[in-house]
């Protein structure tokens, strides 16, 4: 198969594209708007499928870790094409705010130490010593060793490195699939339209997030990802480079709507102030909403569907962590080669079988 | 006085441009960006004086009585040039959560009855009569003559009449006074810059201020403008003509910083919730922060500075309630007419008296 198209213009067409051609490949990627248009130019960034796993997610967990191990290789790649990622190994520290959070705590803690990984629990005085801008916290977890990635430099980067390798961007919308010998379906939560046996199984799930930055006289933007769950709610504040803090995430089941709402923003503000009270003076320089891609048991689909055919969707808040490992699935199922470990779990074959409990 | 400058294309501005073009000048209105660049273009655009009016600022309420007489003429003339500036007279409901609140309308339907306004207390039941989505409120006050403008057809409709009298556009920044006959100093919040008399009796009052639009599903804004205080801070919701709620009024002393707060936002939209909870669901459409042009007493500066130098400046929260009786103002001066009531104690003379105390 030397010629490969590619539906959908985020962060896993991108990445699929990019590796693709440079196998040699001939690809040609479809989207009205790639790179701006979808859930990617509005994640967070983080890459720590730890501190993101929700028990039961164990599948998710292990595509996640093994995604996370190509990354520094990935982002190694992109930098020989010329441009910069932007990853950065800032770290994450997680706040407690009562004994439930500090008991959650305690089994992160716990379950980063059975897979090797640095991890230490602190008072809310050690915490707000590494971290001193935040609130009054009961206790926290210091992960050192956490990515993120800029996601606006990441895509900015990926597409660069397309045009490197002559991929061929056509900016419409798919309606039938296009004839090429293998089509890669990467459409986010559109994919569900692209093919019968995706239909249902991929939903949308909207995520607000703001873009704020420090005005004159400031506390500067947190040092780490800062992550706590306030009111039930999971919220997380990612610094960028240049001062931005981006503030996410809310989460919500709302078909294709991705209208900014009231309560998404008051919400994610309130959070925010309770972590990081400076926050409260600083400038709101963005609010948006994007449609992340979520499947029925939040792994993604990965692997053929039928003739040609493959998914490359559905990774839920996964996907920029995903994307290495999900560009490498790829380019193994087209040179007939061994797919990454754990990517078998995440194939479409499971939309058959019984429905997860 | 056959040619005139103005400096400043915010609303009175331009109606002071097009109120002197009108008697047959030769105007030329300097603006780096007329309409859309200042404080007039975020308003929330009630003409509502008693309901703003403050304690002690009887002067205020003068002049802003003697303004709202002039507006149904203002409109008229308006739409003779062929446009629409959107006045409405869809009335103001004023709610009380507790029992200061309730006091305070107490005094607002006394006041509004001494000056002959019709206005009706009403139970909180039947201001939920009046306006369903509103929260669970003590009491309302219901004004129904009052009046409000669309800020943005307005200076639209404003602009157009001016383009029809042959004002001439300067797009500049003003350095130095322009060189004509008479010159009007309309320049808000930056008119503090422009003459010695001036410096430091303007300041910047910001203002931060937010559109919505209701979701499918949700129900409509409320049919009045809807006032209240909540935790101490005031608060409006005016809809506009195309299903737009405005939402206002914080006011902070922040220099000339025009930068969008998170704290701003964050109130506002908690204020909103508890007035009229159905605006969770709505789409933000808009953020955006201007500075008015405070004045030491709240009284605008009216009058000449010095040899065919005038001021316009200083309006505070009330621009587009005074527009047309400042527009009025000026051309008396200019035609060497009597000004109208009020705008006497509007004299920048008061600023070489004694400090208000």
């Amino acid at each position: 198969m030397t010629n490969l198209a590619v539906v959908g213009g985020g962060v896993i067409g991108l990445s699929v594209a990019w590796r693709a051609a440079c196998t040699g490949r001939r690809v040609t990627l479809y989207d009205p708007e790639p790179v701006r248009g979808g859930a990617s130019w509005l994640a967070g960034g983080m890459l720590a499928p730890v501190t993101e796993a929700w028990p039961g997610e164990e599948d998710v967990l292990r595509l996640g870790e093994e995604s996370l191990n190509r990354w520094p290789g990935f982002a190694r790649d992109l930098r020989k094409e010329g441009v910069d990622p932007g990853l950065a190994g800032h770290g994450t520290l997680v706040v407690a705010f009562d004994s439930a959070d500090a008991g959650y705590l305690d089994i992160l803690a716990g379950h980063l130490h059975s897979l090797g990984r640095a991890a230490e629990r602190l008072t809310g005085r050690e915490a707000k010593r590494l971290e001193p801008g935040i609130g009054s916290v009961r206790s926290g977890l210091h992960v050192p060793g956490d990515l993120a990635v800029d996601n606006r430099k990441l895509l900015d980067a990926l597409y660069a490195a397309c045009v490197n390798h002559q991929v061929r961007f056509v900016r419409e919308r798919v309606e039938e699939l296009p004839d090429a010998e293998a089509v890669v379906l990467a459409a986010g939560a559109w994919t569900g339209r692209l093919h019968p046996r995706l239909a249902g199984a991929v939903r949308p799930l909207k995520g607000e997030i703001l873009r704020l930055k420090p005005r004159r006289g400031c506390l500067p933007p947190p040092s780490h990802t800062v992550r706590a769950v306030v009111e039930g709610r999971p919220i997380y504040l990612v610094p960028r480079g240049d001062q931005e803090l981006v503030l996410g995430a809310t989460q919500y089941e709302a078909g294709f709507d991705q209208a900014v709402t009231a309560r998404g923003v008051r919400e994610l503000l309130e959070g925010a102030e309770r972590v990081f009270p400076a926050i409260t003076e600083y400038e709101l320089t963005e609010t948006a909403a994007g449609l992340r891609a979520g499947s029925r048991d939040a792994l993604p689909y990965l692997g053929a569907l039928d003739g040609g055919v493959f998914a490359a969707t559905g990774h839920h808040r996964n996907g920029l962590l995903m994307a290495p490992v999900t560009a490498d699935a790829v380019v193994a199922w087209l040179e007939g080669d061994e797919p990454p470990e754990g990517t078998a779990a995440a194939s479409p074959a499971r939309l058959h079988q019984k429905e997860p409990v």
